[in-house]
C-alpha cells in the first residue's frame, strides 16, 4: 500500500507538477503581455503629451508676438501647462537627467516615482527626516559645549567631536542624495542648495582629518571647534523653523491636492507670511555668521595658532558658502515678491506654488540650506 | 490695423488656448486612467502569482512527504519557481523590503526596476564601476608606495593617504548603495558581503581620523599605513580576476536569454571552471593575509608604537573580516558543489545561475568581497 500510495502521490503530483509549470507559464506570457501593453500606452501618451508641449509653445509664442494681454489665454496655457507639469502625465514623461551625482553614487537607477502620493511621500519623508536631524544638529553640539565646561575642564577630546563630524558628513551626504532624488521627482529646488551640500559634505570630510588638539592651551588651539559648534547650534535652530514652515505648506499641498487633485490650489500660503518675515532676518543672520567663523579661521591660519590646511580650506569654503547662501537667498526673495506682485495685479487668486514657477524655491532650498 | 490685427490675434488665440486647456486636460484624464488601470492589472497577476507560489509550495511538500524522487515532477516545479522568480512577473511581485540601510541614505523611494533588460543594464553597470574601480583601487597604493621611497625618502605624507583613505570610504559607501540595490532587484547576494562592506566603510572612517605621524622614525609609526597599503595591492588584484569571472558569466546570461529568455539556460558555467581554480586560492590568501594585518595592527598598539584607539579597532575589523570572508567563501564552495553534484546526478544540463539557487551566490559576492 506504501508502494502504491506513493506512487499514486507521484503519479497526482506529476499531473499537479506540470499544471503548475503551465500556469507559470500563462502568467509569465500574461506580465510580458502586461508591460509591452503598458509601455505602449505610456509611449503613446508622451508622443501626444510632446506635441501638446509644443502647442503651448507656440501659442504662448504668438500671445507674446501679438502683444496680446488677455487673462484668458494666459490662463488657459497656464492651466494647460500646469496640468503636464504637475499632474498624473508627469510621471509618464522623460524625467530631468538624474545628475553626476546620483549616477556617481547609485549608478543608473531609475528614481522616479510614477504615481503623485508616492512623490509626495518621499518629500514628506525627507521634511521628517530633517525634523529628526534638526533636533541631533542642535542638540549634539550643545552637549558637547556643556560637557566641556562641566566635565571636560574646558578641553575637548577628540573622539566626541570626531563622532559630530562623521555624523555631520553622513548627514550632508543623505540630504544631498535625498534632495537629487526630489529633483528627478519634479522639485524645483535651486541647484545651489545642493551645490551647497556638496561643499558641506567637502568640510566634514576635511574636519575629520583635522587633528584635534589637546592640553596644553587648548582653549586657544580648539577655539575653531569651538566657533563651529557655536554656528551649529545656531544652524540647528534656523533648521528647525524652516522646516516648520516647508512642513504647513506642504500639508496644505497634500490636503488641497486630495480635495480636488489636480486643480489649481488658491490661498495656500495663507498663514505662512508671518513665519517667513521671522525666518528670513534669522537666516540672514546665520549666513553672516557663517562668514564670519570663516573669517576667523583664516586668521588663526594666518597667526600661525593652528596652520593646518585643513584650517584655510575649511575657512574658504564657509565664506564661499555664506556667500553663495545669501545671494540666492536674496534672489529667492526677490523673485518671490515679483511674481506675488504680478499675481496681485491679474487676479491675487492663483497660488504661488502649485506648479513650477519662478518661485516654488524658496522653502526647499531655505530648508536644504542647513 | 494694427489694433484689428491683435484683437483677431486674441480672439484665435483664445479659442487655440481653450483648445490646448481642453487637450491637456484629456491627457491628465487619459494618464489617470492608464495609470489606474495598470496598477489593478498588475495587482490581479500579483494576486494569480502568489495562489501559484502557494501551490508550488504544497505541491513541494507533498513531493517531499511522499518521497517521490520524480524528476519529472522536480523539474516542473523548478520550471515553475523559475519563471516566477526570474520572468516579467516577478517585477510585479513585492520586492524584497529596501532595508534600513537604503532607507537611511535614500529615504522611500522605490529602486526596483520593473524592466529585466533594466535590472540586467544595473548589474552590468555594477560590474563596469568594479572595473575602474579595481584599477584605481590596485594603482593608488602602487603610486603612494613608489612615490614613498622615490619622492617623501621613506615618510608618507599625511594628505595622500588621507585622500586615499576618503576615497574608500567613498567607494565602499557607495558599493554598498549600489549592492543593496541589487539586492532589491533580484539580486541574491550574500547578506554577508553588504556587511562586509558596511565594516569597511566603518574602517575608512576611522583610518581618516588617524593621525599620520611624520619624522622621526616615520618608518615604524607608518608600518600599519604600509602594511595596509600592500593589502590593498592585493585586494585590488584580486578585484580584477573576480571582475574578470563576474563579467563572464553575465555575459553569457544576456546572452542567452536574449536568444531564448525565460528558458533555463544549459552549460553556462563553461569556461568559468578554470578561472574559479585560480580565484579560490588567491581568495584565500587575501582572507589570510587581511586577518594577519589586523593582528599586526593589534600588536603595534599592543606594543606601545601606535597607542591611538583608531588602530586596534582597524585591527579588530580586519580580523573580523577577514574570518567572516573565509567562513562565506568556503561555505559558498561547499554549497556550489553539493549543487553541482545533485545536478550531474539528475540531468547534469541545468546551470546554477539562472534561477536564484543556493549557488547563486559565489560570483557576486566573490566580487562583493573586496
Amino acid at each position: 500500500m506504501g508502494e502504491e500510495q506513493r506512487k499514486g502521490g507521484g503519479g497526482g503530483g506529476e499531473e499537479a507538477a506540470a499544471r503548475a509549470a503551465e500556469q507559470a507559464r500563462e502568467l509569465q506570457d500574461a506580465a510580458a503581455a502586461l508591460l509591452a501593453r503598458t509601455r505602449a500606452d505610456e509611449e503613446a501618451l508622451r508622443r501626444r503629451a510632446a506635441a501638446l508641449q509644443g502647442d503651448l509653445r507656440r501659442l504662448r509664442d504668438a500671445a507674446a508676438a501679438a502683444h496680446a494681454d488677455s487673462d484668458k489665454v494666459e490662463e488657459d496655457l497656464d492651466r494647460a501647462a500646469c496640468l503636464i507639469a504637475d499632474g498624473d502625465i508627469a510621471s509618464l514623461l522623460p524625467s530631468k537627467t538624474h545628475g553626476a551625482f546620483l549616477k556617481m553614487f547609485l549608478g543608473p537607477v531609475n528614481l522616479r516615482a510614477t504615481r503623485k502620493e508616492v512623490q509626495l511621500k518621499v518629500k514628506e519623508e525627507y521634511n521628517s527626516y530633517r525634523d529628526r536631524t534638526a533636533l541631533l544638529f542642535l542638540g549634539f553640539p550643545v552637549i558637547l559645549l556643556f560637557l566641556r565646561q562641566w566635565l571636560w575642564n574646558g578641553c575637548f577630546p577628540a573622539l566626541p567631536v570626531q563622532l559630530y563630524q562623521a555624523w555631520l558628513l553622513f548627514l550632508y551626504t543623505t540630504l544631498a542624495l535625498r534632495e537629487n532624488i526630489l529633483r528627478v521627482n519634479g522639485s524645483d529646488i535651486r541647484p545651489w542648495w545642493i551645490l551647497h551640500h556638496y561643499c558641506a559634505m567637502l568640510m566634514a570630510l576635511i574636519s575629520l582629518t583635522w587633528e584635534i588638539k589637546g592640553q596644553p592651551d587648548c582653549a586657544r588651539k580648539q577655539r575653531g571647534v569651538e566657533l563651529f559648534l557655536c554656528w551649529a547650534i545656531m544652524q540647528g535652530f534656523v533648521m528647525m523653523l524652516q522646516n516648520r514652515y516647508q512642513r504647513q505648506r506642504l500639508y496644505t499641498r497634500i490636503a488641497l491636492g486630495k480635495a480636488k487633485r489636480m486643480d489649481v490650489v488658491w490661498g495656500e500660503t495663507a498663514g505662512v507670511e508671518g513665519q517667513l518675515l521671522l525666518l528670513c532676518p534669522l537666516l540672514f543672520l546665520l549666513q553672516g555668521f557663517e562668514g564670519y567663523v570663516g573669517f576667523l579661521l583664516l586668521r588663526t591660519a594666518h597667526t600661525g595658532v593652528i596652520p593646518e590646511w585643513q584650517v584655510v580650506v575649511c575657512g574658504i569654503l564657509l565664506i564661499a558658502m555664506a556667500i553663495g547662501n545669501f545671494a540666492n537667498t536674496v534672489d529667492t526673495l526677490i523673485v518671490k515678491s515679483r511674481f506675488k506682485a504680478k499675481m496681485k495685479k491679474s487676479k491675487g487668486k492663483r497660488d504661488l506654488d502649485t506648479c513650477p514657477s519662478p518661485t516654488g524655491s524658496l522653502p526647499t532650498d531655505s530648508t536644504a540650506k542647513a
